[in-house]
């Protein structure tokens, strides 16, 4: 049984919650005996390379609780993906420190640095043991029920439409709200959550797990327009065309690409604003307006699905009592075992590295433009208690004198 | 002593809290035995000349408690700007209708329209009693300390900020966040509330208040990036040049002008692209994205100050006494006679109506890119119970054992 110090580390987009895993981590490895001191890792896997270390072993138990409480990550995270050398470096650093298990939240390319590092420990013979701790707004991780990140997130995002839908019913137009998610639109399709009453927005929900035809958007906001006098939208960033080209960037003239080669789809409103150009100039609606939900959705203060941060928590503290208890390296899992509740399970690797999971096709209608019930009823539990509500007035009508 | 039936409307852009407003007036009215009914118009101006009325008198108090604490308008909002025609068809359909007293929810615009609907029944001998009840997210009210609806708009904008903060501490770069607020830059300055440590951002706020010079913001923006190694730039959607002109609009090839021929700036990612592009090119950061607020900022669901709710309830109320015990028109402000703790007041309809309050000098810092400890102040106890708060570790390095 590997003993010593321990490492954790965050990596990729922040969310509401991942200081709840990293709480978990640090908490729960400060009850076993053999772990002497647990360490936090600057900015991901670059503080690793670069030795910037912190003791968490000093922080008091206060403290902690409230960090856990506080979006975003506090130890900083990373985009760098690591290639084999670099990993090479962070094995080459952990022995060095003599760090014997490393725990890294976050979402595929950190569960695929994860692999790779611990195979370069068992070439080298090393007793370092690794595991993944899952985490990330976009719900696209392999063998998981669902990513911690998620929930409030998509509770964010179901918050921000039923507020839009009012607005939009009170002063009536297109709305168009653009949501992360490149290639899985679980996020954008929580929007679906803030309807209530059958006339509610958002009334079409467009995913990047089905083609983008302009003609048939232009299509379905005008009948929806024709049909209620307005009109909510819910966009994934990551809408494409059929040959999967992102529509952002068909559209739009210059791009900017990530190390991955990724476009740049996040941080601005170009998208909203395209596809707002489109629907005045071809439908003649005037009163078109177009937000894009940009950082707020990952980051803002004060918007956190309860059962996501128990979750959050429980994913670091029973990633620890993996490593101190199990045998092997892995990522940890989250599977439903109730209506609702979950148990945790170690997953090995390579099953859940650099893979991405998509929306499942009994989420999303026949239209392709709405969810089903069966996504409804999955998302519903996550979001969590205190969810506020929308509610109208009857309004009963009065009888007409001038105009009869 | 007038009596019978009330009226009641909302106009402009909608509020967290506006409905508080509307059933305080619905509340308060019914405690008034010489009140028979309680209308409400539909779509504010728009739907008393459609006659689109609807009998609060009705509602039951759960509901109305439930819709007080629902985002937007209830009754529908409108953008008309009546003209003096408009308001004398206004002021036929309440003969026609006998009501006797008119409220109306709305900002500058709004209270101009209760003053020359008060003007018209003056003119005609009618009994009509007249009453504007503030709310504006712009916080540009004059005569009042503050108006209903801006703590609220203003909470979010500093929770947003809080968390992008966050985000931006955790994977460095340049953030623009802009804000809504074509004159006043209140809504804007709010997000100074979210720092809370001195490397926090917003690390610079540009406010309508002072002119905007594109050279004198890359060297801010610089000069910051440069000391924190990253730059978090809080940015109202109305700063303009030394002529006035907008910088949306300077920047933008086309521009949407409203009745009113005022510039759209909101609903559009245009003017944060706008100022990330001058950033990337002119200072070669690479990781620079912006965010616009957009309507989340005024209608998001589950973000509201206590303060707030409990004052737009009170303008309601106050609203109905002014009118049942009172003998002229006005219009209900809200003044601070305490730390925290504030009155009501009826002020003449000349003096709130068609004006624009902007932020005091000694709200500005002299830099101008800052809002000071008096602003703080103000602003402080209008947020509400509750605010949550970001915390971090406390960090202890660990000493290096390769790179020593």
């Amino acid at each position: 049984m590997p003993s010593g110090k321990i490492l954790v580390a965050q990596g990729g987009g922040p969310t509401a919650v991942i200081n709840q895993s990293l709480v978990g981590v640090t908490l729960e490895a400060r009850r076993f005996s053999q772990v002497t001191r647990v360490y936090g890792a600057l900015h991901g896997v670059r503080g690793i390379v670069d030795e910037q270390f912190v003791d968490l072993t000093q922080e008091t138990v206060a403290n902690l609780e409230l960090v856990a409480a506080t979006p975003s990550s506090a130890l900083g995270s990373t985009r760098d993906k690591p290639d084999i050398a670099y990993c090479q470096k962070i094995f080459e650093v952990l022995r060095a420190h003599e760090i014997e298990h490393f725990f890294y939240i976050g979402g595929n390319d950190s569960s695929d640095t994860v692999r790779i590092v611990s195979l370069e420990a068992q070439k080298a013979g090393y007793p370092l043991r690794c595991i993944h701790i899952p985490k990330t707004i976009d719900n696209d991780l392999v063998g998981n029920d669902h990513t911690p990140g998620f929930p409030s997130a998509a509770r964010f995002v179901a918050q921000a439409f039923a507020g839009a839908n009012l607005d939009n019913a009170a002063l009536p137009g297109v709305y168009v709200g653009v949501v992360m998610g490149r290639h899985a639109g679980f996020l954008t399709a929580a929007a679906a959550l803030a309807k209530k009453f059958p006339d509610d927005g958002p009334h079409l929900i467009y995913l990047p797990e089905r083609t983008f035809v302009l003609e048939n958007f232009l299509t379905d906001v005008k009948a929806t327009y024709a049909r209620y006098g307005r009109c909510v939208i819910a966009v994934s960033e990551g809408i494409h065309d059929a040959s999967g080209e992102a529509i952002a960037s068909l559209l739009s003239k210059e791009v900017e690409r990530d190390a991955h080669g990724n476009v740049q789809l996040s941080g601005t409103g170009a998208l909203a604003d395209l596809l707002c150009d489109e629907i005045k100039a071809k439908l003649g609606i005037k009163r078109v307006r177009g937000d894009t939900f940009g950082y707020l959705q990952r980051s803002f203060i004060g918007c956190v699905s309860d059962v996501d941060q128990r979750e959050a928590r429980e994913v670091g503290e029973k990633a620890v009592q993996f490593a101190m208890w199990g045998e092997q390296d892995g990522s940890v899992a989250i599977r439903r075992c109730g209506d609702y509740s979950v148990e945790y399970a170690l997953v090995p690797l390579e099953s859940v590295a650099g893979k991405t999971r998509v929306m499942e096709d009994e989420f999303i209608s026949a239209s392709g433009t709405d969810v089903t019930d069966a996504f409804r009823q999955y998302l519903r539990p996550l979001l969590g208690a205190g969810m506020p509500d929308a509610h109208r007035l009857r309004a009963a009508p009065v009888a007409k004198i001038l105009n009869k």
